[in-house]
């Protein structure tokens, strides 16, 4: 199979990822939002929120990887941020999704996202720490949206609202503080987050 | 109002971009694709296929105005690219729209983001026009893979494509070839679209 064969073949496979539900209610309240359309808002976020990263990020490598760190999900399927027993097998699903599905494209492509989608794993660069924000912080400010709806469904606590962002401010300080004021805490006064 | 206030005030807003329905199938062959997932699709696309653009581009510039050029339907609505009445209409009720919502940024931001939408629509750069050729091909390569199920249900006929598709070339002469061969004849031999 020639080169653009093969980047078509991925192309077109990941369109599935359009399939993917997320727990997270649109703003309407009523839809809920898939894989796409969350790397495609938290994409765009990074293009407006850069600036407060805590450390210089280069914009071009985060989008990449928030683009795309959800491909694995078409085979993996979405492990909800609070559910324990699915986050015990997360890392071996998503390990083997990744060799297949970046396995369509040409190796040197293949090697890049994979190593991208290793790097926001691992959360050890700039990039991947600002990216790992964006993707806490963008299902709060949708939950914050529409009233709490999917935080009161599933009965979630401030604990675990405070654990799944421990290492939001990481990445941004300065957006971790916002969205904790103004997303947050009014939904724990208004009771929609358990104490 | 700060300026924090404001990108959260465009980032809220453009949530909406994922209720704007397009005429393209996805892959299922059921469901039609809204705006927020068709750019994230030609974002990626974009990082993939670069390489087959006419002239260099910014590849970051290029994913910028793919991300951020259907926002303007959220007021406008989606215009189907053979709807000729709507079409007629569309630059005046997109401009409108792109006041208002861009105009929810900071200015520094709201500039930048309205220009680069304003490049795409004037495709006078390497990467507009490259942007353009991802916006035409990627629904092209979704209708061929739901066996052309969106030109049957249109009726569409060759000459509309080409005519459609006459800039395509000019982003990336190595793409369109390709597409009109591995997605658009295929079709025309099936009968999927008239000649």
């Amino acid at each position: 199979m020639g080169r653009l064969e093969e980047q078509f073949e991925f192309i077109r496979e990941i369109d599935k990822e359009k399939f993917i539900g997320r727990q997270t209610y649109l703003s309407d309240g009523i839809r809920k939002e898939n894989d796409a359309e969350h790397a495609w808002h938290m994409a765009i976020m990074t293009l407006l929120l850069s600036e407060y990263a805590n450390e210089e990020i280069n914009v071009l490598k985060t989008v990449t990887m928030l683009l795309i760190h959800d491909i694995v999900e078409i085979d993996a399927g979405d492990t909800y941020a609070y559910d324990e027993a699915a986050k015990a097998t997360q890392e071996a699903r998503e390990q083997k999704a990744a060799d297949r599905i970046f396995g369509l494209l040409p190796e040197d492509q293949c090697r890049r996202m994979k190593s991208l989608w290793e790097e926001f794993e691992e959360r050890k660069t700039p990039e991947a720490r600002f990216a790992r924000a964006m993707d806490n912080i963008q299902p709060v400010m949708l939950n914050a949206a529409t009233d709490g709806k999917a935080w009161r469904e599933h009965k979630v606590r401030l604990e675990q609202i405070l654990k799944r962002n421990e290492c939001t401010g990481a990445g941004s300080e300065k957006l971790w503080k916002y969205a904790l004021k103004e997303f947050v805490e009014p939904n724990v006064e208004k009771g929609n987050i358990e104490t």
